[in-house]
């Protein structure tokens, strides 16, 4: 059975039930926690439990940490996007880990960012250390991936697009909602990943639904295996996986597209987003955004965020 | 008058003329050194100089630390690049610190990879710590950074291109060689920063001759001001600032690119690269790449690093 830690601003907690069981460690970063597995596996007394809905969690994945994201890795997102699945490439970039946020945290939009996006994905959190030229196989896939958390990977569309690389628009503080758990999972419960169905929700209405299976490009094992070729991953370290389609964000069909290829860049995004701008599904001040992933039969069930959208 | 930093894998020097004066200290990272300035200056007596020929220096700058690039910063790139100088948004994008490289270390080139690429740049090194948020202004810059060192940014053209995200492309081991030295500015001479020419040679043949003033788009002072809306960065962290024109990578010309535009990526790519095996600018086994940056009158001297090119 799955693991499902919690963390509050000063405490470590297993989840069973609708109860919470403390943690009897020093851990004070998600590595050492992890390198404490035996005070995991000792939370375990019920009559110690303290009701889950009474804490204040924040994200269990500590700063700082290296936040690696993949790019584009939904045939439905590629497509959406308005690219070619068949020949979209195993892409990564970074994000920064300040713009980690708890589960419930709100999500702040800067002042000069006007179109603010959302995507569900799934985070890996490393349990192994990776340095490069680590060869990596599905046998030991679940050493080197110690559990899964539910993330969002907020983006500034108006940001990202004229700027090309990912890592501002991306990287602005709240930008990367993390938990509410970390959901730790031994070999046979990785396999199941594929079943995994990640759902975001604005204002209750279902944004983004689908699951993993036929649907991801790249899983975590080649993620991992084409990562080790340059970059060097620590114990607590976050790869985002990728998002399904449904972003407020979706490509212009292929002939405007074509036609906005021959424009200089600068009046291209101008006549980008002046379209964007009767896109209703950005996010506004007030928005709540509810990302939740589970398998359909919730023997796997990372749980459910929820932010509210707040300008800064 | 600029202090010159130097290292090795077990102390740190100051370097005047040729001799090297060891610092009195217990510092191990940059950061530290770097606030133990009282030592560095106190590194003057010249009986204890030894010649800084029979040091074997490493990178000043020591890891992990924060590396984040400045994309297309330099009108003369912009143009090379296909792009126009005036639209060109000021854009990040990091790079691993595990690529980071001594001043005379071989630069590795993994066996996937087709197209190696030089950029020389000038690199800040952070002197103090900017927490996001942080108002920078002129009149405290120097403070902010602490010195500068010559950097390279090695980047595998094949892999950077169609991924689009720079990240990996620029984050190989070996692909970021910094130094040979760290020079200390004050105020005074940071203003200099305009005056510093950047050169590059491949086998004595200068590929890259450009002064900053004039061509360089996004000063640091503009840099900071931008990086400190989403990127905390910490004392010992490093900033390029972009490359002039010269590299080996040139954008094919205008109406070539247009059409290509309209090609799906897959065979934009391939003809593209077709192209490129033509070009013998490309980094192949047993070149030697100098990269040095100084002021014309050497008041400002930032040294000059030789890496050889070797196969992995």
């Amino acid at each position: 059975m799955t693991t499902t830690v919690l963390r509050t601003a000063d405490a470590w907690y297993v989840q069973i039930g609708d109860g919470a069981i403390e943690i009897n460690t020093t851990a004070t970063t998600t590595a050492e926690l992890l390198r404490d597995r035996s005070a995991i596996d000792a939370a375990t007394d019920p009559a110690t439990a303290v009701s889950v809905d009474t804490l204040d969690l924040v994200s269990p994945v500590t700063t700082p940490c290296r936040v690696v994201a993949q790019m584009t890795n939904y045939a439905s997102h590629v497509k959406d996007s308005g690219m070619d699945p068949a020949t979209v490439p195993l892409t990564f970039f970074r994000k920064t880990s300040g713009s980690i946020n708890g589960p419930t945290a709100d999500i702040v939009k800067p002042a000069h960012v006007r179109f603010l996006d959302y995507e569900v994905e799934i985070g890996l959190v490393i349990g192994r250390e990776l340095p490069v030229g680590t060869t990596v196989n599905e046998s030991d896939l679940s050493t080197y991936v110690a559990g899964l958390v539910v993330t969002n990977d907020v983006s500034a569309r108006d940001i990202q697009l004229p700027k090309t690389q990912f890592y501002e628009a991306k990287s602005y503080p709240t930008f990367t909602p993390v938990g509410p758990a970390l959901v730790l999972m031994d070999a046979d419960e990785l396999k199941r990943f594929s079943d995994l169905r990640l759902q975001l929700r604005v204002n209750g209405e279902l944004r983004q639904d689908a699951v993993v299976g036929g649907d991801m490009i790249y899983p975590p094992l080649r993620a991992l295996q084409e990562l080790t070729r340059f970059q060097r991953l620590d114990v607590g370290d976050l790869v985002l996986t990728g998002t399904p389609a449904g972003t407020a964000l979706s490509a212009p069909p292929k002939p405007i597209e074509m036609i906005g290829a021959l424009l200089p860049p600068a009046l291209k995004w101008k006549a980008f987003f002046r379209s964007q701008s009767r896109n209703t599904d950005y996010l506004k001040a007030g928005d709540v955004v509810e990302a939740g992933i589970a398998t359909d039969d919730a023997a796997i069930d990372l749980g459910t965020q929820r932010a509210v959208v707040r300008y800064a």
